[in-house]
């Protein structure tokens, strides 16, 4: 029943102006917030998947099921669900035997990086991950400028405490100095690997 | 919009009898095999996450999403879609700095365990996770005699290639010899990390 890409990605349709996506940007924009982004890390990991590298992928989207019809002769349908805010980050897998664990995000800011765009839960799901030795960070990209920071998540999670008392946005020149540049290409797109690969294991 | 239980899990209504689901068993199977099991996995998995020993997550079941609706001044609402099959196991997790991946599966069967159980691409996903050393495995119940045993991924994918000469299921006596049957208890109900800790880190 189900369409896929070729790499078993679910095809999702995007919803068309008649389904008000315009007149509603707040409640849509979490479904579409960093898509490319996005796309970019998947094509990324399934490089590292397709070379025998590392095995990453992105957890599905969160879904509250609410009713669901059988009908005759063919598969269930779900008719009512709702998108649900994850407890945990969005990508993890393993490296070399060492778990990886990240939350990708992108700012249209060029000067800093707004915390608004973590979740608590997420932060909080960071903090567990790093008491039990996992390699946790995020990807924080600059899409005016196209750059991508890979921030360790002991840093980001100290922003995060801080900004009740401080800034509500990291400023993209502490990033510079504590975060590291990944470097851009075409195979891997964001090939955060090899900065893992010098920050975590040399 | 979401109803959540206290641990964020999201509240999910079984579906009820009108939903045709006695004259469906076949296309509803999936969704509901095992899931006493998974219960008690959660359950477990909590307890770890609760008393700082591991971080492991079911991931969310992946749907394909075919129509959303935008309504005014309400949250979007799936209208359409349809549960997927999906292309790695269920668990996944950090003990200790390391990745722990595994699947979770039970039978009625009292001698062996069926193969079928198990899907091609969760098998691709365990001989990958074994290919970057991760700690990859498989919890077995039979559930008619309330016995858990933890079978190694490198096992599971042996009979599972040698399936189209030989047997079409695991033999119990040979799970009894190369797995390990995990203490049953109320806190963690499944204490499967204590094999773990006993047999991958000993």
């Amino acid at each position: 029943m189900s369409i896929r890409y070729p790499n078993g990605k679910p095809y999702l349709p995007l919803p068309n102006e008649s389904n008000q996506l315009k007149k509603q940007p707040n409640k849509v924009s979490y479904g579409n917030r960093g898509m490319s982004l996005e796309e970019d890390i998947n094509s990324s990991n399934e490089y590292y998947l397709a070379k025998g590298i590392a095995v990453i992928h992105k957890k599905p989207t969160p879904l509250q099921i609410v009713k669901v019809d059988y009908p005759k002769r063919s598969a269930a349908v779900i008719k009512e669900a709702y998108f649900q805010q994850a407890s945990t980050t969005d990508y993890n897998g393993v490296y070399k035997g060492k778990y990886i664990d990240f939350e990708a995000k992108e700012t249209k800011n060029k000067t800093s990086f707004p915390l608004k765009n973590f979740h608590k839960h997420q932060i909080e799901h960071m903090r567990q991950v790093l008491l039990q030795k996992g390699i946790c960070f995020s990807l924080l990209r600059f899409s005016a400028i196209d750059e991508v920071y890979l921030l360790d998540a002991n840093h980001l999670c100290s922003f995060w405490s801080d900004q009740e008392m401080s800034r509500k946005s990291i400023p993209k020149k502490e990033i510079e100095v504590l975060g590291h540049q990944i470097p851009l290409g075409l195979y891997p797109r964001i090939d955060y690997l090899s900065i893992i690969e010098a920050v975590y294991f040399s």
